[in-house]
């Protein structure tokens, strides 16, 4: 089962940030917007991390265009150094995606916003400060109500692109302001089920037929067995579905029957 | 500068798995390959995330090749279930990436290990073990000390591929025993140096200016400024360079002067 590609609320989140690729910083935005967009019946098909230059920002845009996920989010790189080029490399993805020029262009509302967010500082609006003004013809910024970059929205086709900070309180700020009001406006919610328990006493090869046998029965949902260390060798047995929890529930007794017959003991049903 | 993409020890990481798609596993592999790899002078370029499915897996496989890297990893899929499917989705990947047939095959030496492995446990290599042993045509088992499943290694043209189980200990283990020895004697080592501060009252753009003019006379560094929260806004300022420590420190101290010279105050240098 496709259980991603196929997803018809299908999103892809491209991070970028030499920090992440040296193992300075550790990801915390893929994982918040996964959550949040579990939560809303979408699911994340693919995250990227890519470092901050510009042509491989502008070929990895057009590479997940070319997808076309429903949804289409990028984290980091928009702050008023020259080391934040994601708006320029989006530009250049999007012109390539579109086969239409999609030029950086100053955004007079994003213009008024920093404008009068340094005036309240007492700074002047400098060039450093301006460039975060810029954004893809045809976007409009997204509210940030705790940095000064503006989020991004682009929307061609079926797919909406959303260009965010990569300071985590900044993105996590503009997503629950203003993204996912956007993205549940946009989406029949497919919701996430799942469940697992924790088994000994048989091994993931031990059962690996029986199990194929249980999911030809069920072809919506997804069993996946992760080996366990605690004390010894233990298994997760992890069903995932979009149909039902009950679908989920039902499996994971046929499931549990099964490791019972084959010698095996259930030792823990972590919650859902 | 193109710190990554022109590196001549680029590696590329592919991490497969539904769990890491949907935030209930917290990825660790990829930081470990980062951070082993950067120590004998290599970086990583690039990151994917993608779910346990062919197609997706071949694609990914194929792009990443075009790409050229140096070294390619995978990490997950490789156990005895009808989940584990990356071996699968690599042969049919190299297969278009090289434009010749790279079927998956029985390779015997990978059967005879695991015969041995299950035979002292008084277990007969059923079929879902055995095709732990199919590796794509062409490649070599890397020895597993601590799971079922071989590691794969597999090279032609420029680029190495090294298939290892998303388990961390069994992928941290193959790694360490066999895999960075053979990175080792395939690279000159290029090493990584890195420098930061932390300092408050200058903002990211009231310095972005100037910076950038220190980075113009310094092309073979790469400052990066991230805003820190900390009881009030700072910057950190980063600076990395694969030429030398020595380069690094020249430069942190150009900027230190500069954040004092513009009214700032440096209050961290975090250890190296």
């Amino acid at each position: 089962m496709t259980l991603f590609s196929r997803h018809p609320n299908r999103a892809e989140i491209l991070l970028v940030g030499n920090e992440l690729l040296i193992g300075k910083t550790r990801d915390t935005n893929g994982l918040f917007l996964i959550r949040r967009l579990l939560d809303v019946g979408c699911v994340v098909g693919r995250v990227t991390t890519i470092p901050d230059e510009l042509d491989v920002i502008r070929d990895a845009i057009a590479a997940a265009w070319a997808r076309a996920p429903k949804f289409l989010f990028t984290s980091g790189g928009l702050g008023p150094t020259f080391d934040d080029m994601t708006l320029a490399g989006v530009a250049r993805g999007l012109s390539r995606a579109l086969d239409r020029p999609v030029p950086l262009e100053c955004h007079p509302g994003a213009l008024a916003t920093l404008k009068a967010r340094y005036a309240k500082r007492e700074k002047a609006l400098n060039a450093a400060r301006e460039k975060m003004a810029h954004l893809p013809r045809g976007a409009r910024p997204l509210r940030n109500p705790v940095g000064s970059a503006p989020g991004v929205l682009f929307e061609a086709g079926a797919t909406t692109l959303y260009c965010l900070p990569g300071v985590p309180r900044e993105l996590e700020a503009i997503v629950d302001l203003d993204v996912m009001a956007d993205v549940r406006a946009k989406v029949d919610p497919v919701h996430f089920y799942q469940g697992s328990f924790i088994e000994r006493g048989v091994g993931e090869s031990d059962m690996a037929r029986e199990i194929a046998d249980i999911y030809a029965a069920h072809p919506s949902v997804y069993i996946k067995t992760h080996p366990r260390f605690r004390e010894g060798p233990h298994v997760e047995v992890h069903v995932q579905s979009f149909e039902s929890q009950a679908r989920v529930d039902e499996v994971l007794a046929e499931l549990a029957t099964l490791v019972r017959d084959l010698g095996g003991q259930i030792d823990e049903r972590p919650p859902r």
